[in-house]
């Protein structure tokens, strides 16, 4: 079973954390190669960021599925391009945070979303604008708390490992206490660190999104499942210029 | 991992189909032990037999844990019994459908529930009464067909397979030319043959509940993960007869 | 008029302050037997212990039907096997928190429910747990506040009366105040006596779930009403022991 | 117990057939006033009428609690002026339409509206206009069926009884084969006698909203209970001219 | 284009403001008149009042069209008879609620409704009372905030005009730092005044109902559009006395 | 006021009838520039191209802004990147879908979507995937009713004309007969003249979405509001490759 990670931005700061993380919890036949985009944001930290890098991150996506693998994660917590993507390739196609916000659903009933964050951080795409439905069909989390303000988030997080481990400590103690929150999540991809710290920390259950994704996409493979064509139609080719 | 399987009927008709479909799909450490409920009804076909084997099936889970277990499995589509479980366990337990349904949503948009039915059975608690939310926060399915009648639905399974197998074909043929489903779920733990009949014959995905619940246990036990002991509370001892 | 109200405890340490109130509020020619289930918990608050009476209270249901009654009530605030029961029975059968709430919501429109509870208690089944409609299609209530924590919620109730009264009315001030509630639903049966003390001391409707169910039924019963049996059918014969 | 009947047309029309129901299924001590509305339409068939008449019934609804009414029944379907009556009024007061409908909703789940009708009748401003909450916090009713077009709805029912009667009885039957409804509504206050005749002959409920209005608004003063003044604040006193 | 502004109470003292406002935001070529109704209510500020005022706003609304006007708008936050004057005209008609809800969505996400109030004052009849959808189909409001408490809201708005400013400028600071509104609406027609004060103090957009009420009908006219009748279909003759 | 359309395909062939119907409609102080991507797809007729057309569309807005355009409008019926746009611009922006459909649910209750299609077309991006809420927060469409297939939908709009207008009269025909709907909106940008052929046809409202936009921008212009920056916060600088 081979599988492709894309990650959809222009550095490969976090690809050896992901590698790291993976392999302790592939399964043992599983083969994971773990690319960028050459071209997009250095961090999706908006839903700028996100409009930004979907061009890059379906192309990519699209080059997965020639080369041979049986199925692709986009590795970003904003899955972008993923309703795109699911259509484009006939191999399934996973984010991080749809199989994870599923799965969490299954484990509690009060979701609290937890990460660094700051006023200009708009990273909420998948929970529900309007109404409690958001763009998976779920529940809206009860509390979003960020914990730690910092400058440059997903950037800064090597600097500062200390500062939002603590953070979010603290802030998903808050969701619990004050908002009712039975179960975290940790909304971003780069957070694998502070994700374990938060499980070492808590009773309730913390959901680490890489490993959810991966094991998903494994189950899917394994099942013989792929994303339905009907609700996900192959584009037509036409003229599209880059 | 050692998995008990809790079929919660008083006959253990089914439990070697189930052994077969779970000697293929688990994983090469899994150990799998599946067992009835000594009491309550044969089949369930209605919410009235869901309550009549909640009981028996709660003890049952019990003694999973107490024996060691890693986690439960509750064998059938209604999902009997599944948040008082939830309540009683501190090993992760799972429905059939609760799992499947979150995977079809990954899948496609428009499910369609398909199975054999009549106007006496009354399998659907696990959707919405009212609104467009049912039992696990997620949307409500696109239609329900049932495709064939049969007299003692589930009892009779063994006996009218051909005749299930095509009308669940055609029954799911139409639920996507005329409702515009995309996914087909058979609600029922019991249809292991006609999902694989409906797999080879349609273009969209099928989703067989045995096989999801089963990953899906697996991939909860191996993150470490468990029910949220605070959406779910370990009920306090008191006095209760049985 | 006969009508029967099956407590769905394993003890008679209610039915006389229910056999009181009922006394004072019944038409005169209704006539009214109360009883207990001989297994089952002592107490329902929980899920679990809900789950744990239901098979009980529907065979108690299914002997009243025989035995004559014109109607059953399900004398506890979760409605234990309300829907099971329903689709048992050709005579009307009610639960005492779905009327209610029913009640409630044509007399207000920002409902508070106020009782004694703890962690552990999990009582809140008829409510919303995803989006804002609950067990009954009707909105989810504007807030929860439980006044006073108490060990054994239910058991404890005649030894900590002046605590528990008290306690409610703090509770039910500030879910007027903070919460703009403008309607009391206390949602458990035993608390007859607080709930008449709530009604003293405060402007806003209090409602008395036992009276309400009578006068419900006995409503439905002279308008010659009853479950629809299309919404419940009678489930068909089968071999279910017990 | 002192009841004003509000018909909120300026016709005396209905008068009879209403006091004749009423005496049939009111409690023993219960006194029952029958009055109309001098001014406004002569029947209630559209949104311009409800807003039409709702300023006379708002007058002789506060008249009755002048007079010294325990209650007051707005006798139409479409419950006109209903939360502005519950503003002036610190004595209960009840439409037709609300408490049937919560009713309907104990007693099924699917619920179909029949009734005379035409292209430019609407009557439907209880039930949801967007989303499936209506006026009354319920869930929308399944289907919508007229069985029988007239010129002048309600206005000529007595001139042709037999063909709404029969109009009717189709329109529910196919509600209930086509639809899926298992409960009966009938959404106007006119129709006493084609309401028996559906209950005649259909085996679900059928929901008769005068005699249900009045057991409700019995219930609700037995019980010491009235609208919320807090949801239903009364209006301070300014100059309005008439 | 000629435009009839009715202003739905019995009083002229707001009809300069308004005619001021109007002046300078209007087309070169719209010609607006502003009346009042003679009877009814001298403010609005209750659903009780607003029942009182609908029949003589409606017909003020059908003279409009008699005249020749074009187009006519219900000069009313709280859009009296709206539903029914739209049955009743074959000109469009718009209140001004109705357009700046609809524009205050394009323009942001989370909605606060800001101005003078009290405990008896009820004009919230376009926001949702059950879920999250209100009259119109939109969100529910994120927050409500009165800013300050005035004996006669509406009515002593020129006396105290520099304590409303101020409170509501207040008000509408908490609802963006503590409800998180980002879009500020103040649902009344006679804060033309306090409107742009907020304008020129705060950083998020203002909606000034008059005007948008105004532009929006102008923009229906010019490009030929109505209310739908089907939608709002014309009552039929009837006999309807006044 | 200068106004600059960005119409989001890699061809100018839509270019003059935008002109022509823009011409006739806008405001006369109002200046208009229409220009294309130079990238992208050649039509948008999947989430697809959409994802494709966002990053090339996002530029050439922030142009507008560096440019002293004082509004822009995004020119397809998909609204794509319109989150994404409103917060890179301190310039107002809108789509054609977003003021079209709030417009829409001001004149009717039921819309129909209409407009020519396919089964590997997904346009409907704007509209509700679960539950009743889309995109804007606005109810989901009555219907979706296509009318004519054609193999290159858009791209053969010329070509095609006459079956194409004919063909959408009848779907719009059936909407409203079959479905219910009193509005009819049709989702491209490029089918100007099919919706005025619409528009001499039938009796319900048709919305002209390239009108409504313009309409909309010079209203929001004129009130000088702009999206809330709150709501929409402007991305911080960061290393953004292309």
């Amino acid at each position: 079973m081979k599988i492709k990670v894309v990650v959809p931005v222009s550095t490969n700061k976090w690809n050896e954390i992901i590698r790291e993380q993976y392999e302790e919890c592939k399964d043992p036949e599983t083969v994971i190669d773990i690319i960028n985009i050459e071209k997009g944001p250095e961090s999706i930290t908006s839903i700028y960021d996100d409009a930004w890098a979907e061009l890059f991150t379906i192309r990519e996506a699209e080059r997965a599925e020639e080369e041979g693998y049986d199925g692709v994660i986009l590795y970003c917590g904003m899955d972008p391009a993923l309703e795109a993507t699911k259509q484009a390739l006939s191999i399934p196609v996973v984010g991080i945070s749809e199989p994870s916000l599923h799965l969490a659903y299954q484990l509690g009933k009060k979701l609290a979303v937890v990460g660094p964050g700051g006023p200009k951080v708009d990273t909420d795409k998948n929970y529900a604008t309007f109404g409690d439905k958001g763009r998976y069909g779920l529940p809206a989390p009860i509390s979003r708390r960020y914990g730690v303000t910092i400058e440059r988030p997903v950037l800064d997080i090597f600097d500062k490992m200390d500062e939002i481990k603590k953070g979010m400590l603290e802030a998903a103690k808050k969701a619990i206490q004050e908002d009712g929150a039975d179960i975290i999540y940790a909304g971003c991809g780069a957070l694998i660190e502070p994700v374990q710290y938060l499980q070492e920390n808590l009773d309730v259950p913390v959901i680490a999104n890489s490993a959810v994704a991966l094991k998903t996409l494994e189950m899917i493979i394994k099942l013989g499942l792929c994303q339905s064509k009907i609700a996900f139609p192959k584009p037509p080719k036409k003229k599209r210029l880059m």
